[in-house]
């Protein structure tokens, strides 16, 4: 059984830098997978919207690969872009990134802070609170100000704008955890507790420790109501091939 | 000026049906565009994801069209699909048909029902009921199981199904007012609500009146923070066209 | 057919000032009517209980009168006073200011301020914000502390304190949309919008698309629950006269 | 010291049957007061209304007079019509038998149910919960169908009528305590509760020793906010005698 | 009848000027009991959860005493430690003091502050707000950093270091009404409220008028649900003498 | 490092059962401890109360131990009593198994029923659901009035009232998971699952999953406010032992 890890945006050094903290993390395989379609990185709805057919692409070739036997999905970007969509499509459990991290910051942590990058996405994040029942547990919402892109590689000067940005979160929040908000932190979150001497969640990480035990408690999902298989109709144009064979 | 009205499925049929509808509303012009990109029907959490793109396209053109001139979009879907990312690419008004038909819901019934058509939508417009502050306001959520496709066409037995179905709804939810869920149904709410006796909302016509009021008071979105325009960045593969021009 | 607007405070020149806004943003007919009972302005919780027998007495009166085809009513206070004793009354829509002007609000930016005029109106304002599911659309609530009776009539000073207050409001929230929060303000929301670059609401304009909307979407209320003409029984007192006929 | 309580509608006898109760409860003076305007009983929001101005000028006289030394209002219908514009009114404390039934129900049972008189009258309860923040306290809203005038005299079908609607409110929502909605229910607290085994709570009496307990702690309002005085302003036609000395 | 007032702390000091203050505002006997197990001040939720045995103890020695008659019980201390286990065991109303003071503050302001002693206790005091409904009604919630034991004999530093909290409170909260947030204040109450000019409201005093009131009224719980007698089954090791007598 | 399970009740053959189905979940080392003081069985609030000082006992006694490393402690009863408590004690990471199957339940399944013992216990669960943010993911709460004792030991008599309550749960709420309200159901969760073709939750194993998840992350909470340890003070009483040394 192998994890399965989809980076929604385009950029293939995000999704190595995504790999290789998950694989850390995880007991089992991890499948690493980049989308081939949208933006190289998800700062806004319309990027989201964009990138979510490659996304769900994806998962369809996984689901469809006799090869592949997949224990879940993590879908490693903090909007959580198509996370409804790709638990219709999928067999096994499917997790979003920010799922994943708010429910485990909150299992440490009385109010956690979120830092994230750009400040246009505050109301994605915003959103996603509110649908985990996040609202009160969550301190508040911060961004960096740093682009996705910027993440993409290790710095130091990056590091430091981050750390200073978390810093000022806990802070202003008198909160005694940190949420990062984005996929390209994901291999900050170790060195930033050890300075900041609070819990500091990534939710790729996160991610794959839950999916890991949902797989060891034996639990999918019942493809009932609205997770069952989308119905068979006949798609045009560019996502043609996503048509149910059946349809 | 002139109304942009898209339906975001590839349905034709559909479309003359929702642009009739429409067009008997507006006192301007109304320009019924339909998606070339994704499923014939949206009915569920996939159907829209892939229905998206196809209909940001369409924005994207009309924005590009300056033999254009869009005073308001209109997203011809119940489930509003990509409603926030239509509104970072338009410079002018977008509503969702949901939206429209939930706000004027309010304004003429205490509490309204809703009817839609097949009970795997209802957590999608459940969703919107909370984003628009609605929850309250609406008395039930109903499905009356027909497909989508089924409202493609005029015909008895489909509008003897809703009748039925949208009695039931007043009844059990003592409710003083019906919302239709779903844009085939525009052209059967005057007819329903004759036979009811209470006022029956459809969006398709209730986002052209609101846009239009927008229109005649003169407001136009400021494109500040989540709804400023998407930043400038390659987008790969099926959409690449969708890059602006300055990425 | 025509549209009623009333003033329920006492103040001719505010009628006039209203009625001429109302003018220019309707299609049909406007009847400009001003209470004859209660305070001149409304400030505060009393003020608005006095002006509510007198503002139930015009729409009594127009109820009764054969020579006026009535098509929806509309309350010029920001307080909504009487919206559900009205709805009573009334044959057809009735609309308070505030209303019309939230749910405007909400569909042309993500979220706005309010700026009203003294403070000791805000829990108002407040109430009305739940009452209408827009409290998570509303960015904040401000007091410019201009009396009501200082915007009978146009003045240079008071537009640059009103615009001064709105500058602010739009700041501290980060807010995208500006919602103004009395009917003596109604004239000045293009002029505040053309300065601000925000979209600035005023209720009196938009409840006048609003209603002229319903009508045209043939949209009347079901007199259902507690929407049903009130019971017959005897009124004692200075409000005798509305005592029903068959009482 | 004495407490004033004021019965909103017009109805004579109706006073005569609150007062006995009240005084039963109290420890020190009532003086029992009905209103001269508006309708003979309150089942609607207009006839709550018409009933605020004749409460208000009640509060008005017992503020203007010298030989009274008033501890306290309230006011004695289930709507808590006028409390927010009494408490302008008045210098010491004003409560609504809704207001105090809810908090001293709260106080006494896990989850209690509300029976009052007509179905129409309903969304004013509804309301009231929502502002003393009952909602989760309240397990059901119920009405026995019986208008208000029923109970301005003492009858045994009434009494059944009651019993009956209380114990299928306490079947079928499991709640372990019930809240009279309607003054003129107040004698029948105490029988009911001897047959029905659990508290049954009534607004009069409750807010009665509510009051009472106020004064003994010393507490009185602080008259900030929307709290302060009306402002001094002229009021016009059938209440101007209302306006203050200073306008 | 006598009230029976719980310090679940073991402060004796602290006791007596519980009592005292009760005393001063009851019509009837106040019997003062102390616990004989757990911390000498309540500053904590393990603070609590070691009080709570202790408390319960002595609810059931009174309950078991035939030589009282209890009209209620009070526990003194702002965390209401224990309030739900109580209800189970009495026979009688059982009220928290924070319950009565957050009540009693809500009918005689519009939102009140709340001071209390160390920031450690805010999220116990915030979630009793959310338990008795009254997030809305409460303006903030501020900690004087006094710990518990300061507050067991009278002192002029102690009340000035309240009273400049106090002061903090109204003017960044713009309230109109104080909660004290310790049995320890019980007796500061009238003398801040004289010196601030609004009401400030003590948790005991207000219990105490509270439960006289339900005796007044003749209300007692239903022991249904929740707060049925607890069952009877074996207790081990501490508290193995409050086993029922038929387990 | 050990993972420290602590049933809070005082009954061996509970201690036995869920100590085994946490050995099958866990990576790692168990140690199952039971509580030395308080009730043979969890079923009201008293039960509770009662049960946690033995609780927090034995996590002084972990504590203090120099030759356990612990990673994490997990509170086996689904009301997860003195869990705030137990985190101001601990050093390491604290969770309720109410707490861990809620969590684990909302990222599998859409909207979960929850199936407990005895109806009594059903508000103590409410509660939790509020606390964990856990409202909109609960589709019911059922009592299947088993009593806790009744799970001791296996009993094929048990399973089929057990079942049958889970799948009557799923009927009336159409929801698609299963959450198990009871410590000694955590050895029939795959059982039913097989049967029902859904997910069905556990929260003993769910919770030794995810603190092993959160040893595996590194994550330690922050001990800052009201997770801080307790503060030093004198303990009198039967829990006098529990006093800290510095005190």
């Amino acid at each position: 059984m192998t994890l399965v890890i989809i980076n929604p945006n385009t950029s293939t050094p995000m999704s190595e830098r995504i790999g290789a903290s998950a694989r850390r993390a995880a007991h089992g395989d991890v499948h690493m997978l980049t989308s081939r379609h949208g933006p190289a990185s998800l700062e806004g709805h319309m990027d989201e919207a964009l990138a979510v057919p490659g996304l769900l692409e994806r998962i369809h070739e996984c689901e469809q690969d006799d090869s592949l036997a997949v224990s879940g999905y993590l879908i490693a970007c903090f909007g959580d872009p198509g996370l409804a969509a790709a638990r219709e499509l999928a067999s096994v459990p499917v997790l979003g990134m920010a799922e994943a991290g708010m429910h485990m910051a909150s299992l440490v942590s009385a109010r956690y802070s979120i830092v994230t990058t750009l400040a246009r996405t505050l109301p994605i994040a915003e959103r996603l609170l509110g649908e985990y029942g996040q609202r009160e547990h969550c301190a508040g919402l911060h961004a960096c100000e740093l682009p996705v892109a910027a993440l993409e590689e290790e710095s130091d000067a990056i590091y430091r704008t981050l750390l200073e940005a978390c810093r000022q979160a806990l802070d202003s929040d008198a909160s005694d955890g940190l949420l990062l908000g984005c996929a390209g932190m994901t291999d900050l979150a170790t060195r930033l507790g050890d300075t900041l001497g609070v819990p500091v969640i990534d939710g790729v990480t996160a991610g794959v420790t839950l999916l890991e035990s949902l797989e060891r408690l034996g639990l999918t999902p019942a493809k009932h109501h609205d997770r069952a298989l989308p119905l068979a109709k006949p798609i045009a144009g560019a996502f043609a091939h996503l048509t149910r064979s059946d349809a």
